[in-house]
């Protein structure tokens, strides 16, 4: 098994360091390989995903990632951004689906802005489409309107788009999940004003007639938007579209207060994977030795659960975590009155011992 | 001054039958008329939107709205079901600025998911373009595609878009808005991957030259999502389009925890609008005397202020709102220990007696 290791920009070194060392110490027949990616490859090679890092990613069974971008490349026109690394990644690897638990983990229940009988407990999985919808659809660019309120004017125009198979597969991998969860879905779409999205329920309303024993309801994303706010814990397993899910599994992440804390899984339909921090780069905090390395070293778990078939190894790491949050032992993000304040690499140390 | 009435479905009667009673104590020279608008126009007429019901609304100087929408009108075809009379009502009134402030009552704030110290004193402003965008874009449809993962399926589409002059002038009613408050606002886009957003970005700060004492940031709205839940105090005006808008907006609503107080606006370019509560119609307790008719009294001294030129009459209205709260007064949903439960009719009561 050979896995690319892409560490990427901003704390992206420190944390992926920490979830390296972890997988080490499991004694598995793997190999790793790291190639630059995002704004330091863009420095080195003058492309944020360069071809060889790209070659690295295919050629691999599964894709350890960091985080990408800092605001020293803010200016680059867009196709040379950080950001278009990971878009590329998603694209040419046809990574389509995105699974974002959201977890409330007890010990930093208090961490959460939201009160602690709303979120102690939560076990949301978000399932985000990621190939498709407004992210890449064509025609896109700038134009003179010829019709609209201003004809004549210079507009800027995208295509939301979603295909019959784009819309089953996605819909097949929220199933699948609910089965192995609380058995409930909810298609999250705006039906009632977006052609894409009607056709998306429709989608997803037929895919459940083969799995009678999954709860299936729809909710329109402003909605969703409330609800995750109102009462997150009535949700389980949440499936959407590639633009509205990437707000709300940020806005789902942040619920928890522990951001820090969650990995994420982006799938093809082999299940090859790249697994990443549902965080960023951070690049205020970078090079400071202080980022909390858990969400990677979580991610790490995915990674040999989905993609490596260990899942025994998965819950080693995912119990280690619980031993040294259990132990008391916080990263400053996570942090609080009465716990230790460790460093990334303590961090990663405990974790590596608890293991 | 005419106002056009529109009740519409659910509680919407209810609510709009207390703020009309509220507006009639004024003593204000303005005359009313109601017309049937979304599902009881739908039931009568047979259409959400009936042309005398548009008619009427556009002859008014402004309009007050209820609310559309019920379990029974789900199965008509979209062109039929209530909502589309709200959207044709922006469309063809053109009322491109939606303002929808977020507001947190001091004896209000327990109400909140969130902690008490993170939404006492709330106070965002929410400015959501209205006419434009993928609600309105075209074209859109469905089809056979002809590129993407899957050439040769069935696909669905629409177009998301923004010319320059729609996005100039919700820019302004944003900077506008922001000098009569603390001085900033927030710019929501996706300029990392969608062209229209890349363009609103540069036409916001290229409006924002022309006011120097606003401050203007730019934040993704994945990263606004979050920061709503993290840190919402921090946000002043929030200008963003419409399906950004449509999503931030219910979200920072639902923050606030009493979103049956949060009035709306909707206005054209010359100031007249359309108003209404920012909940829903709320089907399961409609008839029952027990909606919280205060977000369409808010939503009426709103109207007073933007459309009506009456200032002092809106702040009439505003202060005995804020009364009847210090007074302990709650519909069911507001309700806490020790506060005193009262229906439709007795809050709208009581609020006219505060005046
Ligand atoms: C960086 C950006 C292009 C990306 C996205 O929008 O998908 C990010 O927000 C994410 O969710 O991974
Ligand atoms: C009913 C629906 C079409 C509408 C919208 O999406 O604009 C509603 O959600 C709103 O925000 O007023």
């Amino acid at each position: 098994m050979k896995i690319a290791i892409l560490p990427g920009d901003g704390i992206g070194t420190e944390i992926v360091a920490e979830a390296v060392k972890v997988l080490n110490v499991l004694d598995l027949p793997f190999e790793t390989e790291t190639a630059l990616v995002g704004g330091a490859a863009y420095a080195a090679h003058g492309h944020p995903l360069p071809e060889s890092t790209l070659a690295l990613a295919k050629a691999a069974d599964a894709v350890l990632f960091g985080a990408v971008g800092d605001w020293k490349y803010d200016t680059l026109e867009r196709s040379l951004r950080p950001e278009q690394a990971i878009l590329g990644l998603r694209k040419h690897l046809g990574l389509f689906a995105n699974l974002r638990p959201a977890l409330c983990y007890e010990e930093l229940t208090h961490a959460s802005s939201l009160k602690p009988e709303l979120v102690a407990g939560l076990d949301i999985l978000i399932i985000r489409e990621l190939t498709g919808d407004i992210y890449f659809g064509q025609p896109r660019g700038r134009r003179t309107a010829v019709d609209g309120h201003f004809p004549g004017a210079e507009e800027a125009f995208d295509t939301m788009r979603y295909s019959r198979p784009e819309i089953e597969r996605i819909a097949h991998v929220a199933f699948q999940a609910a089965r192995k969860r609380r058995g409930k879905v909810t298609s999250v779409d705006k039906a009632n004003v977006l052609e894409t999205f009607q056709f998306w329920r429709d989608v997803v309303t037929e895919v459940h007639a083969q799995y009678p024993d999954v709860e299936l309801d729809h909710m329109y994303v402003d909605n969703a938007a409330m609800q995750l706010v109102k009462a997150p814990k009535k949700l389980d397993v949440v499936v959407t579209g590639n633009m509205f899910g990437d707000i709300l599994s940020d806005e789902a992440a942040m619920l928890t207060g522990s951001i820090g804390m969650l990995p994420s899984a982006s799938l093809d339909r082999n299940n090859k994977g790249l697994y990443e921090p549902s965080h960023g780069s951070a690049p205020d905090i970078a090079g400071q030795g202080i980022a909390n390395p858990l969400a990677t070293i979580l991610s790490a778990a995915m990674m040999l659960r989905y993609s490596l078939q260990q899942p025994a190894a998965a819950e080693r790491i995912e119990s280690a975590v619980k031993a040294v949050l259990a132990a008391g032992l916080r990263t400053g993000d996570i942090w609080s009155e009465g716990t230790r304040r460790v460093g990334t690499r303590e961090m990663g140390d405990a974790v590596v011992a608890a293991i």
